[in-house]
């Protein structure tokens, strides 16, 4: 049985001109594990960012949210964000004042280091919840990351901010941006507690283009909404999801102050390409994950019941565990369909389709069904369910993955 | 490693006057397999019954509403529910319009049999969803079962109406009412797809006491809310699920016409015990539950917020898998609180109990709690999950079971 689906390996990842990157090791969790990346953005760098919905988030998410919150919307290239400290092995979520005090710490000491204010400093954790952040060892590599800064690849930080992923995930663009070549890079974490709502458990996408101050935070919700808001592993929204897009402005294009023009757009369909890459790797290399699946709605009256719906199939456990099992075991998911919480949704204006296979036609099984037909797109390690509703234009999809034993396995010894 | 949690036996059913048993074979799913209950209800029974919010409820549940609302609320001996038919191994659910036909032809026939009208019969399936239903197999059986009628217990009914149950789930009760000997027993079925939304699978209430025929869906009602509706195992709610209480009139007290009096407060009571017997033995044998767990939500702005909160914890899967594992991960607790959907929830005022052991204060870790305080708790297989919300006077609880490696086997295996 596989664990985990194949990902494109992480090659060819570009250098962003204007940012360095240091990985060093802290022993947060295992003694010689390289588990703490640092970030350097050149001045006049532009960020945006967006952060969890759960309301248990995480210290170093609330000291980010205060440190964008206390930044001007139009930095001089004095005052912009100018580093971002992640460390992997602890969350530092549920741990209170003192966890709080330790990500400030941590900022504290990394602008020092590097002359700019604290607030400069952006503070990521990823690992396990309510232990106490060990920060001293962190506080006692920092000199060390920042002498190395530079030397590191994004190929190394991919690694560096994992956790129960089995694989990097990093992914490159290039384009030309009114005649000049820009570079994207971006890099994930997820593997478990996957149900972002506004980010992933961490996401950092990096360009040279040159992209307004102004236009960054909505550029990130707006990225986040369309990749890793689209994704679920196990409905578990995580108290850490953070996703960052950066722009360093080392590209020598006029910077970009609107979308509307079709350079721009050009620009932003590639920060999401490399975002959805991100993303449907993470769904890939899920705790145990065998299948990718794709469920997709339509004929919605609303992008939010269509949401709605394809979260109910993508979450149920039964449903989970019949692609697990290759079993076309339609009726858990018209029974996800039908528990969604549409209340006047009529069941017999139901279509649905396993690839290209016609299962379910006004709420029952397709005459010409035949469970062989089923049985060979639930074989597939890559599965399209479509359910078509009868009451409306609208369309959404959601990326999602089976549940297995591993999963189980996995999260039954995650601590140990 | 254990595979369900062992039951109370079901033993000293009590027979309910004017209520008759009869179980045949009709080879639905396997050959010899006893999967047809019968019941027969006495003239003047009255009877109440809640239904799957499922809006992909199955055949038999349509019919069930519909036969119902045909019924005057106030029957005559000769105008009420006489019949109950229920089969295993197949849901008739997604089965569209020839579904539907098959629950009216079952019920036609059975009223034949026993010359009443076909409002007079509610069908009842179980089992798998999106197959035909066997229609003619069933039909074949029905004179059988009505030559038998009385002949079959409720333990046997109780086996029979079970479908991936490992054990069978029958209770009793007996009181004194207005001087009179009164009996109750109800059976279920359950083990997946449990998340009732009014009813669990199946559920069968009966009692010779006498219930003025206006009380009963209102009891049906408020039985479901304190027992079937508090229980979840996998979030999925079924599309059959359907609870019906029925009142023979046999034991000789006057009929209870309101719930105010002692003597009808007692019954109510005795009534819910049984049905919390049932709905927390669905839980003790639910699919792969090695766990039983009771999550308490207490200090709540209302009843609502403190379920939406106590399902988030039972529904994750980070949660289940932790308390399978035996491993105190309480930041996946704090997690699930956080992503409950509470907007203004503050996380610095939650506080948690494993039982008895404070393990979380003003949103951290307790300085008092030692790692194997909670170990110790997560050992055993019956745990109270306290949540303390810091916001109302509100509590509500929830049972559920963990997700062991054998849920994912037993659902990856199902059909096959």
């Amino acid at each position: 049985m596989p664990v985990n689906l194949p990902l494109p390996e992480p090659q060819d990842l570009r250098a962003i001109a204007g940012l360095e990157l240091a990985v060093v090791s802290a022993g947060i969790k295992k003694v010689g594990r390289r588990d703490v990346t640092l970030m350097r953005l050149a001045p006049g760098s532009t960020v945006g960012a967006v952060f969890t919905q759960n309301r248990f988030c995480a210290a170093p998410v609330q000291v980010c949210r205060a440190h964008l919150a206390e930044l001007p919307t139009h930095p001089n290239p004095a005052q912009g964000v100018r580093a971002l400290v992640i460390n992997t092995g602890n969350a530092n979520a549920g741990t209170g004042a003192s966890g709080l005090a330790h990500a400030q710490a941590t900022c504290a000491d990394v602008a020092a280091l590097l002359g700019v204010s604290a607030q400069q400093v952006l503070p990521f954790s990823t690992g396990v919840i309510m232990e106490p952040l060990p920060v001293e060892k962190i506080q006692a590599v920092l000199p060390e990351a920042v002498r190395t800064l530079g030397l590191s690849s994004w190929l190394d930080a991919a690694n560096a901010i994992m956790t129960t992923d089995t694989q990097p995930k990093a992914y490159s663009r290039e384009l030309m941006v009114h005649g000049q070549r820009v570079s994207i890079t971006g890099m994930a974490k997820g593997a478990g507690m996957i149900r972002p709502n506004m980010a992933t458990m961490l996401g950092f996408l990096a360009t040279d283009a040159c992209i307004d101050a102004a236009l960054m935070p909505a550029l990130a919700h707006e990225i986040a909404q369309r990749s890793f808001n689209r994704i679920t592993v196990d409905g578990d929204t995580s108290t850490n999801d953070s996703f960052v897009v950066m722009s360093t402005h080392h590209a020598q294009h006029p910077v970009i102050k609107s979308w509307h023009e079709p350079q721009a757009q050009a620009l932003l369909e590639a920060l999401c390409e490399v975002a959805c890459d991100l993303a449907q790797a993470i769904i890939r290399d899920a705790e145990g994950a065998t299948k990718f699946i794709t469920v997709s709605v339509e004929q919605g009256a609303s992008d939010a019941e269509c949401l709605q719906v394809a979260y109910a199939i993508a979450h149920s456990p039964l449903v989970k565990t019949a692609f697990f099992a290759s079993d076309p075991n339609l009726g858990r998911i018209l029974a996800a369909v039908g528990y969604a919480g549409i209340a006047d949704l009529a069941q017999n204006r139901i279509e649905m389709y396993l690839d290209d296979v016609h299962v379910v036609t006004q709420g029952g099984r397709h005459p010409g069904y035949m469970e062989s037909q089923g049985q060979a797109v639930m074989a597939q390690s890559e599965i399209v369910v479509r359910v078509l509703l009868g009451r409306g234009p609208h369309a959404q999809s959601v990326w999602t993955c089976d549940l297995s034993h591993d999963y189980v396995s996995i999260n039954a010894d995650y601590r140990s």
